[in-house]
């Protein structure tokens, strides 16, 4: 694996995480795939931890997501065990029971029931992930966890990825302040894998599993669901909130109790600051682009044109070259094959309008958008004009970086 | 426009294409975009020529297919007008008043009804094209037909194609030799417009519109239906058939005619050609990849996942970079949405059996793999094991070479 120089797009600087009481974490080297860093991360939530999950809607799903298919409906959670450096997917039979035999190895380290143990793996595909790696070292680790710092955890999940991703919020309910952090990685990239993204949340909300499941698949939508690098879905991507109810409030259990909103507020916010650096780390990144379409028939509709934008590899590398080429979103608005009336159709990037009703903006002024364009954060709003469904999507530029990442043979 | 070294997946050699009986054509500078090459293209047809065309499905078409759509249904053609350097898409009423007027100019110089001319253009998107340029040019290039030669034609409608397009095919019928030739455009690219595809055919057989619109269209399905680039639809993609009835066998006027097959065999292995020849000039492209997928649901689900895996920019730069990357191939049928089932898929790159059973597969062997993926012509295949489903698309690698010329800033 290459190593590749640290996104232009990366934060300036992190936040600091607070702890969440009732969860405890240890980072370790198996050696998976990777020497000389950290390859697994096991955390340990306090009895009554709930949990819910997102999960890939790749037909092709790696074992572990499998593993968390099946024991998500159960709604507890006690551990959770990430690796990075072998995804596990596509492995067959040996993927079964190497899912089975590291859950019971972290079941047995940490004192509760497999069917409570979390696993998330990410890195090559097709490659047996040897659950003998975790034996010794998930017992080592339960007698070393912490409450943080969180760096560690993000770090120890990074495959690829140039920088590690955390966020954090804190909202006060009834005089209490309750915590959420969240860790993620992705658009990393280790042959012959694919930009896979994982995502843990922790907070010490008491909330019931299928609350916490509705607000999670909900923030998701509007945070990891809302972006694409490069149109490509991985057999891994997983999303995990662990909700430990340390916090001295009343459990969260219905979405009609009006801290639902406020709480589910703050998930969002931790999921929408995760998602927006992961787009800030894909591959070859040098513009991050929010791709607004208003107008659209639906809102549903609208987040399809923006995708068809947003994956465009004719607009994604027109924004690489800071060319002004609206052309190309008339285009991808053309092809997605949603509905749209070439004749209502506005395109503005930026505030700058440069297409409206069908046609080249009268006051179109190529040196100010030419200008617009050299900018590092960019926005393309395309009005369909057809209806009021709006959707936003974000996602990155096409570079030589992207080539120079996926076009090199592995080793 | 910079000038792009010529594919290393052009042809070596090209045909001879033979006159066609009925048609005539001459081609001319209008200084439409280009300096110092012709960029007009006017062909004639005899009277009794009759037509047939398949249109970009874009919602935001150009005004040239718009003006085909409306006059297509009339079945018959005495003229065409191409241009490059100007698409006259989302050009508003401007673009529709310039191909009305195009229009009268040619039926002025052909001495026909406007409504027998076909249009079409190419190049840049936003800007209005001026109807005047055509106006002396078009009557002096009705003075100077000729029945060839027809690499002459297919040089004229280049945009950044770096070859000429032409393919030819003759099939005897009660003992008259009847021929059908082809040129097309495609892959090439000036800013700020797309991949645009045109592509005319010619044939002296006499087959009436409607039987010629259902031959079109079938083999459309199977050649310029079945190839990507990039998976961006221009607003231009235009593919016209003209039967001047030259030929002296009686007219095909039902496709249940047994000659229907034979004429329609050959029109297919036509626009086959040209369709392979344009994948080939694919922007950048090194390699040519045919993807097939076998066992889907059924034909159109194979599609559907062919051109998931042809369309993932993860596949295509690991085809790049000459990488036996498997694992991409399942992520992208994972992704394609369509009925699969890890546990059946298997892949093939050529004759090597790479995974099955949902695992890598026992006699997997790198180094014949990686050294198959040295070749330039590259097959993919993957098995779905779910029913009798079967479809092929032909696509070309993502290289640094599309990157440079998208990714530049137009000038």
């Amino acid at each position: 694996m290459a190593a590749h120089p640290v996104s232009p797009l990366a934060p300036k600087s992190y936040p600091e995480l607070p702890e969440i009481a009732g969860v405890r974490f240890a980072t370790a080297e198996a050696g998976i795939r990777y020497k000389g860093r950290t390859d697994v991360f096991l955390a340990a939530f306090d009895e009554g931890t709930t949990v819910a999950g997102v999960l890939t809607r790749s037909k092709c799903p790696s074992a572990a997501v499998d593993w968390c298919r099946s024991v998500l409906p159960g709604g507890r959670a006690r551990g959770l065990v990430v690796n990075s450096g072998n995804a596990n997917a596509f492995t067959g039979v040996k993927g079964r029971d190497s899912v089975t035999r590291t859950a019971a190895y972290a079941a047995e380290a940490l004192g509760c029931a497999p069917e409570e143990i979390l696993l998330a793996s990410t890195g090559v595909i097709g490659e047996p992930l040897d659950p003998q790696k975790f034996d010794g070292v998930l017992s080592a680790m339960a007698g070393v966890l912490k409450a943080g710092p969180y760096m560690d955890a993000a770090r120890a999940i990074m495959t690829t990825d140039t920088f590690p991703k955390i966020a954090t919020a804190t909202v006060e309910l009834d005089g209490v302040t309750v915590s959420i952090n969240g860790i993620a990685k992705g658009s990393g990239m280790i042959a012959p894998d694919m930009a896979t993204m994982l995502s843990f949340v922790f907070t010490d909300m008491p909330v019931a599993a299928p609350v916490l499941q509705g607000l999670l698949a909900r923030s998701a939508d509007g945070s990891f669901n809302a972006i694409t690098v490069d149109s490509d879905t991985s057999t891994s991507d997983t999303l995990i909130a662990f909700a430990t109810g340390k916090a001295a409030v009343p459990v969260l259990d219905s979405v009609d109790d009006p801290r639902a909103a406020v709480f589910g507020a703050a998930l969002a916010d931790v999921l929408f600051d995760l998602a927006m650096q992961t787009v800030r780390d894909g591959e070859g990144a040098t513009k991050f682009v929010a791709v607004t379409v208003e107008g659209a028939v639906s809102d549903e509709s609208a987040r399809r044109i923006a995708l068809s934008i947003a994956n465009s590899p004719l607009v994604k590398t027109a924004i690489a070259g800071e060319d002004a080429n609206w052309g190309r979103v008339v285009m991808a608005v053309g092809k997605s094959g949603e509905p749209a009336d070439r004749d209502r159709l506005s395109i503005r990037f930026g505030d700058l309008l440069l297409a409206s009703d069908g046609e080249r903006a009268p006051g179109y002024d190529e040196a100010a958008t030419s200008a617009y364009m050299k900018g590092q954060e960019l926005s393309i709003t395309a009005g369909i004009g057809l209806g009021e469904g709006r959707a936003t999507v974000y996602t990155c530029d096409l570079t030589h970086g992207y080539i120079d990442i996926n076009g090199s043979y592995r080793s």
